[in-house]
């Protein structure tokens, strides 16, 4: 692989690149924007995803040549200047290191549920609609095994580019599929054996005194409305302990706090 | 209380709150600001802190009747357009609601120390340098009652404004104090009774076989750097079990799972 000298800003090789934040919002069109050396890493190693090119400070160059050895050889790699990078992505880029991605296929959540193997620990989400949220839920999945995420239509994007950067790459890593009616898919995960838990501040048994599953599925919602009543009715739920006048906890952090007691099985 | 119609935003009653953002980086001299209802209550409610001022847009002031009952008569509060809002804080404020507040004189440790109860839990916190992470970490600690935050020299300040919103708050609610000699503050705990409890990926007991203490102290390190290996041989280290091959936790989520299996005695 030899490495693209970009001059020029506007060089069509780099027009993915150009203006990131404004393009976050606009959307891709079947791309996403990977940022920093261990989330590159991961891209290159994924077996899922693939890339379309990497763009990196001349600098930041040398330290990659490990990771760039993963990548097939006709990957471009464009090196620019720190001036250059800035003019590129239109701000600051302190990071230096860049790619973009081709997004798969959209899976649905059955085949991807029929995928797992018997003993299973999946993330439902429900209106999880913050990228630092859905970035840090899946960083947790993956620290805790999970294997899969499943999402309601109205989560956000895990490949936004920020959620790529808090999950630490994990959004590239854990498979996951969007469902569109909450009972259906239930009654889905019901058939194949899980175990279903919802995290709820008025859940009925504190997390530490539930008894995991071999299958099991984690449903977390939004933390202003939480999961709405009709799901809560039909599923085990589970309260995490808090100090009096204070129960707030982030929906990350109960994250971690359930993922860490279902995992340890 | 009347509320005072501000109609420039060069008017000198509001210059505290002009370039909010630019303001943050070059410092307050002893003056903080918090953002949105749930901060400004807090405030408001705070024994400890006092409001110098409060900036509300027109159409939020109606909702702050009851939060702003608890303020002294004479606190003056400020009133303005969404435009002139944004033209004061040099960027689009949507949450409409700020306020001034004073810091304490910073409190010095061993006092912090003498004025808690016979049952505590503290989290000492080591380079912790990140806002976010900062105002997680005492959004956690408030959760699960933690009843102060010792800081070292090299962690950033927990009433800069981003990380009071991180912290929902719990940054004006928990008392903390800074140290800079780490041997002599945990030669300060063990004094107190204090079991010293590390968390680190290398500790010797998983965290849920941790025995907890009635005067108990948790230290959170860096994630990148971690807590130095000589504080490590003095403290008992407990570890969170993570999957293999993505052992990474972000530090607020790590203190999340041990604050809650330490504060459920």
């Amino acid at each position: 692989m030899d490495p693209i000298r970009i001059e020029d800003p506007r060089d069509p090789r780099v027009a993915g690149y150009l203006d990131i934040r404004e393009r976050d919002l606009a959307g891709r069109q079947g791309r996403f924007v990977a940022e920093g050396k261990v989330v590159l890493d991961l891209l290159l190693s994924s077996g899922r995803l693939s890339a379309e090119s990497v763009l990196v400070l001349e600098n930041r160059l040398s330290g990659l040549t490990e990771i760039l050895r993963k990548a097939p050889a006709d990957l471009p790699v464009y090196v620019v200047t720190s001036t250059l990078m800035d003019a590129i992505a239109g701000f600051h880029m302190h990071r230096g290191i860049l790619a973009i991605g081709r997004k798969e296929t959209p899976q649905a959540a059955g085949p991807l549920l029929d995928a797992l193997p018997a003993q299973a620990l999946v993330v439902v989400l429900i209106g999880i609609a913050n990228h630092d949220n859905m970035g840090s839920i899946f960083r947790n999945a993956a620290a805790f095994g999970a294997d899969a995420v499943l999402m309601d239509a109205t989560c956000c994007d895990p490949l936004y580019r920020k959620a790529i950067r808090v999950s630490v790459g994990a959004a590239l890593k854990i498979p996951f599929a969007s469902f569109t009616d909450s009972a259906g898919f239930t009654a889905m995960l019901a058939e194949r054996g899980f175990e279903q838990f919802a995290l709820s501040p008025r859940g009925r048994t504190e997390i530490r005194d539930a008894d995991p599953a071999a299958r099991l599925a984690l449903y977390l919602g939004t933390e202003g409305e939480g999961l709405p009543e009709s799901l809560l009715d039909r599923l085990h739920t589970v309260r995490i302990t808090m100090s009096e006048g204070f129960d707030s906890l982030n929906v990350a952090a109960a994250s971690a706090i359930a993922l860490h007691h279902f995992s340890n099985r």
